[in-house]
């Protein structure tokens, strides 16, 4: 394969899950992905679907605590799980916090003078990774869609909104909505967008359902009830809705009692988001 | 809880997904193990399922990547999975190795100077564990069985074999065998028993099997055929066959065709261990 060097394959639930290091030519670094390849792959091309991890992850946690690939067989679905950020560059500081710089790309395009060399997940996730996983792996490319975590979740709902039509459907776990309005986000963008707030509405959920006018993006949204994280209005996911029900965009809020902001609530509900992607991916 | 201090506790698949540490009398340290409550416990007792883990494991590996916990949910089953060695009981040479010492307890009793005051996982989980897990939570105490994975795979046939009628059902992942026959197990033994391999026979399935004269054990065994330690003769599962074939002992011995030694095989074959246990816990 151009351009991949194969880190590691383990059979899981009848198929592979394999991950992969190339160099991004986006992010001017080494990076890592996870890709499972469904039994069904023998028979032809199948749908993909992409997963966008949160604050800290790497390609591994999905990989290994979401219990996905089941379902991915089940379906006949390609999962596709990046890396969260750019590695290694040699930013300064780069490492110094868990919500900015390694492990916290927010999925955005940098634009200050020290990030904007590397800090290209947006591109990454919307152009270089798509146009790698097609020209590589048996895909349909016109049957993909999009989900992820916090951080993640937030990332995959912009990336639908700001791209009409590339993605058949969207969810998310426990998203970041509205950047904007919270700490993380207000860091994020500060850091990698510069002090003019307006550059940020380009990447927040909430400002873009505003300007939204493709197909529906079909979005299903899961939000633990004890995620310490809604408590500390980091996750306000009433503002999605808001912004959903004020420009006609159908969504689904489950708000889930008990449930916290870890992988046990992603893996007790993975199952129904693969789902919810399949019945329009398969459509 | 007498002598029980939480550490965590996450809702998953409907249950409690809880980490506990206690002083351990048998172990003279402070243990962790982890337990899964599943919905089932409002409304009364449940059987418990014990899992071993393998060489270089916490009490975390099983909790946050078998995705037990849904079928746990299904059949009413309290999981309880400790770890897998005393820790931090300050032997000079402990941590050396990543299979002798800390994470590799083997679930043996050392007789071994050095070793014996610490190192008695056999007694912890056959007496102390299941008498703090009966006391604390609502279990029904003549309703048990046990499983696990590699070292803990034969750990679990190993408590099955010396304490006939105590556990309903045994099963496997990828056990090692037969360890007084493999590298692992001689160096292990060793450490911990001596060089009388005499004593070695008391903690080998294959040997124990031979003088076995309780009630069915009622093995599943799973074994991945592309597993590297397999090839590297450490696991023999020909040997534990041959033993169950030559006492008449009930086993089925699956092998798995493209799986290896990862929790990527064991989450793929979790349900049916778990189906396999609830048949005999519930019975």
């Amino acid at each position: 394969m151009v351009n991949l060097q194969e880190v590691s394959n383990n059979k899981v639930f009848g198929g592979q899950q394999k991950v992969f290091s190339h160099q991004s030519t986006e992010l001017k670094c080494t990076m890592k992905f996870g890709i499972f390849l469904p039994p069904a792959v023998e028979k032809g091309k199948v749908p993909v679907l992409y997963w966008l991890s949160g604050l800290t992850c790497t390609e591994q946690n999905f990989i290994s605590k979401a219990g996905a690939q089941k379902y991915a067989t089940e379906h006949g679905l390609i999962l596709v799980a990046p890396d969260t950020s750019p590695r290694g560059v040699g930013i300064e500081g780069e490492d110094d916090s868990y919500d900015f710089g390694s492990g916290a790309g927010f999925y955005v395009d940098a634009t200050q003078e020290k990030w904007k060399t590397n800090y290209r997940m947006y591109s990454y996730i919307t152009k270089e990774l798509p146009a790698l996983i097609n020209a590589n792996f048996p895909t349909i490319p016109d049957r993909q869609s999009i989900f992820g975590h916090s951080m993640g979740g937030h990332g995959a709902i912009v990336c639908a909104l700001k791209n009409p039509g590339m993605f058949r459907s969207v969810s998310a776990f426990a998203p970041i909505s509205n950047p904007t309005h919270c700490a993380w986000g207000k860091k994020a963008f500060a850091g990698y967008l510069g002090t003019d707030t307006k550059a940020w509405e380009e990447y927040d959920s909430v400002c873009l359902l505003h300007k939204y006018n493709g197909p529906p993006i079909e979005l299903l949204v899961d939000q633990g009830k004890a995620d310490n994280f809604l408590a500390d209005k980091q996750l306000l996911p009433d503002n999605l809705i808001e912004a959903c029900t004020a420009t006609k965009s159908p969504v689904v809020l489950r708000m889930q009692e008990g449930y916290d902001h870890s992988y046990f609530f992603i893996a007790t509900f993975i199952e129904d988001h693969i789902k919810h992607h399949a019945k329009f991916l398969k459509a």
